[in-house]
This record gives structure tokens, C-alpha cells and sequence, in this order.
């Protein structure tokens, strides 16, 4: 990666690039998180597929979604925002009126911006400043062979809801899964916990899709895993629709981006206190598979123990 | 302006929206500082007026002189980065070469980025974290009646630069005005030095013109000010370019934007004191005009103690 070689070394950056936030050292015992995400219009949301509020809504939700894989607490966010002609002041007035409302529910403050014209479409560059004690700060490479394998939530409804947006006209019983797609819940709290009671080894969201960023946290981890397809936690929703959006009924919970579930492991030994943790939070979490030793290899088995390898007719847009 | 009612309340964040730079609390006597700049192809940059090592210098340069503003000192950066197709990955990689360069200049360190595909043209969202003393930091809002009224360096070049590169072809003559505008210097040093000495009582960087960017300071201020034309620090490439690009001869001084020279207040007893920290810098700065009373109302003074009227035929795209 470019930007990687452009890294200036400075004693109190304790990770830059690699991680879901870069992780600076403050004075004391705590340390700064700051991470930035860009949203462009017609490569990660169209006008008509949203509405500003959501929009507001979901790109502080990334961002949020970050400093939560790293264990943090999110604290103010600056806004770059480059509009184009087509984009009214009502329209800019309900984005910040989206973001607002997910700033109020994680105690977040707007601290800045710069608002441009665009030379092409809408884009919402978001970053968001966090602050974690140095000691409990969960990177993605602390994952040791025999950890359990975590995700919370449900995978693959963000994916779903995607394809139905981008079918159109939606009725009542998909709400759900189009509302996981717009409007996702960073895992704040949880992230925060779990960070707190040293319950997770490593951690990261899920914005690419279980597959690629169970992906990371092998690469950064040095590690392999198993994973078993009947472990994955499916919505209702995505098992009544997904039948008819892919023909690889697994694809979307594999392989779709966007859930912004927590993934983290744990040491078997911690496996209720993980429970218990989340449970207080109020949020399911599943046991989905186990660290190995076999570096980078992901296995994932399905039926029979057989591996499972994604069809490539199936839902091969995520 | 839409964003000032979306600020959400947090005890801890002392300036958000309508400085140079957000003010955050941290733990002990320092604070820290964050600014966001968004440059875009074709409102602020041309790829062909421009080259990517320079344009990564001043996507830079331009959050540096944020910091410098507040009388900071800047750490790390993140950067949000929209790639249309038409930009090569050669070209990404001098963007970067030149965002290093500025970086190692000024010790800060790349913290952390997001690549996305752009549905427009090239965009370039940098956010930048700094850190100061609280009780040193600088706003826009300490003049006093009485204060005089500096500016670091020389204005208007970068107007004229600007201009030199819109008709394309530049002689060797006014390569320094071109290099004015393509590859700013941020000022630093300068302002972290006044901040530190406490000579300073309201400072801004000149990005919109020394007009609009004095307006700032009277508007949270609450003063007004007197300018004298003759007394504007002018280069001897303006005065030899000026006459043939603009028909008013002070217009890209008065009303040129991008110069992000320094513009400060400090009481007239400091007088000395200024002047002395400035050559210490090696920074020349001019003392131009005074602070008044009568709020808001800025008068530039010209020959015969004429009050000067821009020429709207002169250089009015300023």
C-alpha cells in the first residue's frame, strides 16, 4: 500500500496505518484513536437509494464502528464535505440533522469542517477522534492459536439490504434488512466492554465482510482459522429473503460487507465471561470457529465437514 | 452556517466550529488541536496546473498553517483520499512522496487514511491533530482596540501566481509567484513562537484574502480596524507582475486568497517584542494598521488618506 511507505515515524504514533484506528500516544495512561472514512456518491450510495438523514446517520456510523474494534471511546468528529450543484441546502441541513442524532446517542461533538464545491459527486470524508487507555486498546493482531472466534450481531443482512435497494421499491417485511444496509449500529458499547475487561485478544469490524476481515486479523495475527458456516448467526430476515437475492445461500453472511459487527477473539478460557459481557450489553454474540496455527489459511467448513467454497455465480458482487 | 447548529454539546471541546482549528481539552495544561482542508480537482487544483508531488505538499501545507493559526504545534494527519480512473497510480505515489516531504519538515507523522474510488474528480480531504497549551492557544477573538495589526511575509503572490498559471506557460521571471501559489509555506514556527510568548492577542492564517480573513477577526472580535495600502508587504515580483495582471494594483494583496501568511494582533506595548520573535524566526512581519473600536467596520486607507474602493473591474475573481 502506498500511503504505508509514506508513514513519518514519530515516537508517540503507536500504530498508523494497518489497524481500524491509528492509536497516538496522549500524556498518562490514556492514549488518542483518530480514523477517517470517505463516502462518495455512486460508489458507496446513490441520492435515490438513501435519504440525507440516513446518510448522516451512517457515515459517523463507520467511523464510530472503528474506534469501537479498537475498544475506545469516540469523542468529536470533523466533517469535509464537497457538494455538488445538485445538492440543496435542505439536503445538507438533513445530513447534519443525521448526523446530529448519532452524534447525540454515542456523545460525540461536531468539532470542525470544511465544506467545498465538488467537482463530481456528493462526498462525506468523516473523522473521528477517540481516546483509549494504552494498555486496553485491541488491535487486530493479538489473535493466538485455540482463541475462540466471536461475531455479534447477525452477518450478511447489510448485504441483503443492499441488493433489495438496489432492486427498488421495498416492502414492509424487508425493512429490516434495507435499515441494517442504511443505517447501521456501530458497536460502541460493546467494543468498549469488551476492551475493558481485557475479554478480546484482537478486533475489527466488519465493513468488507467476515471473510476478508477475519482476513486482516490472520494477517496482522500471523495466525489461520476454522470457521463453520451452521455457527453463523442469520437474521430471520436474511433467512427468508436470501434464498431469492443469491444463489449461494452463505455468500451474503460470508462475504457481504457493511453488518459493522464486532469480530474479535478470546481466550477459551474467557469463554463465559465473554458471554456474560455481552449479554449485560444486551447484545447476542457467536462462538463462529477457532484461531489455528496454519498462518493466513481460513477454512471454513459446511455440511459433513466439507469445505466450502463460495460459488462464484452466486453473490459474487460482495 | 448549517454545521454551527449541528455542534453537539461535550464539556471538553472548548472551540468547535468558527477558528482555525477545533480546541479539545486533554488531560493536564495542553489541549489539542484538529482542522480538516478538502481540496478538489477543478475548484481548488487542475492536474495540469499543478504537479502531484506539489499538490501533496500543499494538501498539506494548507492544514499546517490551521495549526500555526492557533499558535500549535502539528503531530499527526490523516488523509481522505477519492481516486477517479483518470489518476494514475504513479500519481498517487507523488502525491504521497510530496505529503512526506511536507511532513518531515514539519515532524508530523501520517496517522492513518481512506482510499476510495471518487465519482468526480480527484479529492483530497486532510485532517490534521495538533496539540498546544490551553492557556497559549490563540483565537480569532482576542483583539483589542489599540492592537496593532501584522502580517507575516509578503501578500497577494499567490493571487498572482493563481493567475500566471491559469494563462498557462510561465517564464522563469515570475517562478516565484507561481511557486507562491503551487507550493505555500506554512507559517509555523512563527505562530508557535508568538503563542508562546504570549505576543499575539488574535492570529488567522490568510487563506480567503486579507480583507475577508481580517473580517473574521473583527466579526468574533467584535472591532473594527484600519489598514494603510502603502504600508502592505508587497514582493518585488508583485510590483513588477501586478500592473499587467490586475488593473487595481492592491487587489490581489487586499482581496487574494491562499497566501497562508500569518495575521495577528498584539498590543502596541509588544510592539518590540513581535518584531524581535519574528527576526529570531527569520520571518519578516509588517505592522499594516490598528484595531478600533467601531465594531466590524474595516477601512483601507489608501493614497491621501483616501479610503480605498476596490476596482470591481480589477481583479474581482479574488
Amino acid at each position: 500500500m502506498i500511503a504505508r511507505g509514506s508513514a513519518c515515524a514519530r515516537p508517540d504514533l503507536l500504530r498508523a496505518i494497518g489497524d481500524d484506528a491509528a492509536v497516538c500516544s496522549a500524556d498518562g495512561r490514556d492514549c488518542l484513536l483518530a480514523t477517517v472514512d470517505v463516502l462518495n456518491e455512486s460508489v458507496h450510495f446513490t441520492l435515490a437509494g438513501t435519504s440525507p438523514y440516513l446518510l448522516g446517520r451512517k457515515s459517523l456510523a463507520v467511523n464510530l464502528s472503528d474506534i469501537a474494534a479498537m475498544g475506545g471511546r469516540p469523542l468529536y468528529f470533523l466533517v469535509g464535505l464537497s457538494l455538488p450543484k445538485h445538492v440543496s441546502i435542505d439536503f445538507v441541513r438533513e445530513l447534519y440533522r443525521g448526523m446530529r442524532s448519532q452524534a447525540q446517542r454515542f456523545n460525540v461533538a461536531l468539532a470542525g469542517g470544511d465544506t467545498v464545491a465538488a467537482s463530481g459527486g456528493l462526498s462525506i470524508s468523516v473523522t473521528l477522534i477517540g481516546r483509549a487507555e494504552k494498555r486496553r486498546v485491541v488491535y487486530r493482531g493479538g489473535a493466538r492459536p485455540g482463541d475462540l472466534i466471536y461475531v455479534s450481531g447477525t452477518l450478511g443482512d447489510s448485504a441483503l439490504g443492499l441488493a433489495l435497494v438496489q432492486q427498488g421499491s421495498p416492502v414492509a417485511s424487508r425493512k429490516k434488512l434495507i435499515r441494517r444496509h442504511l443505517d447501521p449500529e456501530p458497536r460502541v458499547a460493546l467494543g468498549h466492554a469488551l476492551a475493558r475487561a481485557r475479554l478480546a485478544t484482537a478486533m475489527i469490524d466488519i465493513s468488507d465482510g467476515l471473510a476478508a476481515d477475519l482476513g486482516h486479523i490472520l494477517e496482522q495475527s500471523r495466525a489461520g482459522a476454522e470457521v463453520y458456516l451452521e455457527k453463523l448467526p442469520l437474521s430471520r430476515a436474511y433467512r427468508q429473503e436470501c434464498v431469492r437475492l443469491s444463489n449461494d445461500f452463505y455468500a451474503p453472511a460470508v462475504c457481504g460487507g457493511e453488518d459493522y459487527e464486532l469480530l474479535f477473539t478470546a481466550a477459551p478460557k474467557r469463554r463465559s465471561a465473554v458471554e456474560a459481557c455481552a449479554r449485560k450489553m444486551g447484545i447476542a454474540v457467536t462462538c463462529i470457529g477457532t484461531i489455528k496455527g496454519n498462518t493466513e489459511c481460513l477454512r471454513i467448513i459446511g455440511g459433513q465437514g466439507k469445505e466450502y467454497t463460495l460459488q462464484k455465480k452466486g453473490f459474487c458482487h460482495f
